[in-house]
């Protein structure tokens, strides 16, 4: 058994976790990017190639993540010839605001207050989301005031937010359907461009993502985002049958409380920083990427590959 | 031998701990926080009940933690009669602010500077901080002319503290009665919801923990820690017979030197982040949870089990 | 075999590295450092002495680290008797101003921008950096008008650079002349007193180094990384033959591109923090440190030994 990536987000973990777990792994990589992961021993097949697509007419399991979106497009992939690691149809609800309220809602998960054009106050502070998942970048706080001349610069459909100035916090889960089971496997914070204001402000600063740490969450936190985390799976049973296969995170607001900001429906990049949740469920450290290698051994050894790939 | 311990704080990390050193485990949980606790593979007894404190008959050993005292009340666990690993006499030490600094004056440790109320300034920035251990909830940061009216609506004791602006370090360590050995498993910081700052300073804001982060320490600070470490056991040997047995953190602020701003007078929640310490003594990983299961195996080997519970 | 280094800076990491790969092990510590050091399982000959320059005259392999030059002065460590692992006149390339740029520049590493006394502006942030590595103490922020004030304080060279309001990552890298391979072990950020101001602004603070979060980075991010490592491994083996061997570090501001700050010409201490690049590599754990004593046991065991030290 062969698995397939395209070189980005969290391929590293996705084939890490593969050699983990004795599968064989294929990764279609852009000539710019070879020499890097040409020197890793994780690659068992490199596809080197302009045209990433190819990938689409793959004959092991293809492990969609992060980038497969914006290299491939939802159609093209909902589409494809290959068989998809999880629920395919799943990975559209990340991608406009309409769909993820739609899901958060049906779950029941508070999320964050979206502010009208009429009551934005000119002085009062807003978060101005970009739709789609997009790395952090294009997402800016400002005071109602400014919202306007700056959105001129935007791209693509946005919305103004009720700013919640607290922690931003990001749980990775994964939904087993031949075991049954829901798992969190991690936490993280977002390292962004931003944080430079940590040490000194200068200016308001991009959300753009650098990287991810992980962080041990307060434990008296984590029932309640395990609800959340089944009543997520519940909904998108409804929503999107046969609904969620696999990994996907849900992403928060904390002051205090929780309010959803967004979910990932794939592999989540902050799945990259280490965490230790994995042991929770296992005997052995457990990334998202290895857990997914886990999930197809255990449906070959009982013959269920079909319930997690589409 | 079966350890027992209440479902919060750093439960996880205990039963882990415990399970990976062989020992079967028991676990206290509220029904609103079952579901989370019965998903893991880290409970052979789940106990599910409203009634926590029936933990204080448990014929197991009980581990206690930082809810131990708000659940369940300091007069209780010292009069129960179940088995309590470590010296459950120490637990009192972390709650006042009269105890704590006798601890860190008999140790020799520097803290940090309590502001009277005549010496406050108008201008100048304090840090008020709540009596007891709250998960940072209730303190903050105000300058002098504030605080008079921000302390109205707090509960309980506090006092002002100079705020020393810098870095916020817990070290976490383990005494060891069998081994007559200290440990220094750790090092972490709080992520608080004040961190919503980082990234654009918008106002005060609470202290509060969602998480922590382990901190790979600057290696040249590290024995000046040590020895605060064995100033502070050999303290309590003398001020709270038998002394420290097992886990306990130290707070401090560190701003180009180091001063004390608590304690916690058993395993401390930051210890739930990831930390590589624990190989400078053993051979493989070693969280503080894993720890304390160890030295239990270690006491039951050598027939000394009655040195490391009261 | 045995390899020795000095107690302080990343010593922790090179002697578990060491017993990892079944190397013996010693260290020369400082008498009020002994406590900590004695504490662990770590050194086989533990050298307590005032004269750490006596590691100069060791008949082991001296694994050098970022306190080395502090410590004994490049001269005596590049006239030393003892072998070396790695090359050790590289040790002076991180050292000045001067020599850091024309690493850079052969490598076409882009990197901050340098202003010239004339074009400073009085009311624009700059960062005033103090040459040589210095755990980040000196170095600071301030408007333009305030610089000439600040500088009359500091000692050695200082530069006046751009500001990059942003995030700072230092990255971990391994050159094995063994295996004829360049590694990414390993990215960190520095945990400095500055961060104080992440919870509430209250002057610009020090940048003295307390410790090291790692950060997983944005997988997009790497392969322009590992291209920059390559450039400078191979600029290095023209500019001072043979060149790099083993541990080296680059650090970068991260305002949406990559500009270099600087780099170290040993194992840097950012490579402290937990991280897993390593198992790009390895199929197990492998810090900077276990790195170094692997590449000794791959050397012996080719009769190598020769091209990994100097």
């Amino acid at each position: 058994m062969i698995v397939s990536t395209i070189a980005s987000h969290s391929s590293l973990q996705i084939l890490l976790g593969a050699k983990d777990e004795g599968l064989r792994t294929r990764l279609y990589v852009k000539p710019g990017k070879k020499a890097f992961y040409a020197s890793t021993r994780l690659v068992d097949e490199l596809i080197v190639t302009e045209k990433i697509d190819t990938i689409l007419d793959d004959d092991g399991i293809v492990i969609p993540h992060g980038s497969f979106v914006a290299y491939l497009g939802l159609e093209a992939i909902e589409r494809a010839k290959a068989r998809f690691f999880g629920n395919r149809r799943f990975l559209r609800w990340e991608t406009s605001f309409e769909l993820q309220d739609r899901a958060l809602d049906k779950a029941g998960i508070p999320h964050v207050e979206v502010v009208e054009e009429e009551d934005i106050r000119p002085d009062e502070l807003y978060f101005v989301r970009l739709e789609g998942p997009r790395g952090g970048s294009g997402h800016f706080i400002a005071r109602g005031e400014e919202i306007e001349g700056r959105l001129e610069r935007a791209e693509g459909n946005y919305r103004v937010e009720r700013f919640i100035p607290g922690v931003y916090l990001y749980v990775h889960f994964f939904y087993s359907p031949i075991l049954g089971r829901l798992e969190l496997l991690g936490v993280d914070e977002r390292v962004v461009v931003a944080d430079g204001n940590a040490r000194w402000p200068v200016r308001p600063l991009p959300y753009t993502i650098a990287g991810n740490v992980g962080v041990a969450l307060r434990e008296s936190l984590l029932p309640e985002l395990y609800d959340y985390g089944l009543a997520f799976v519940e909904a998108m049973g409804k929503l999107e049958p046969p609904g969620i296969i696999g990994p996907f995170a849900l992403h928060f607001a904390y002051d205090g409380e929780f309010r959803a900001i967004g979910f990932a429906s794939r592999i989540d990049g902050g799945s990259n920083a280490l965490h230790w949740y994995g042991r929770l469920y296992w005997d052995e450290p457990m990334s998202a990427g290895r857990r997914i290698a886990r999930e197809i051994k255990l449906a070959l050894e009982e013959e269920r590959l079909e319930e997690v790939i589409t």
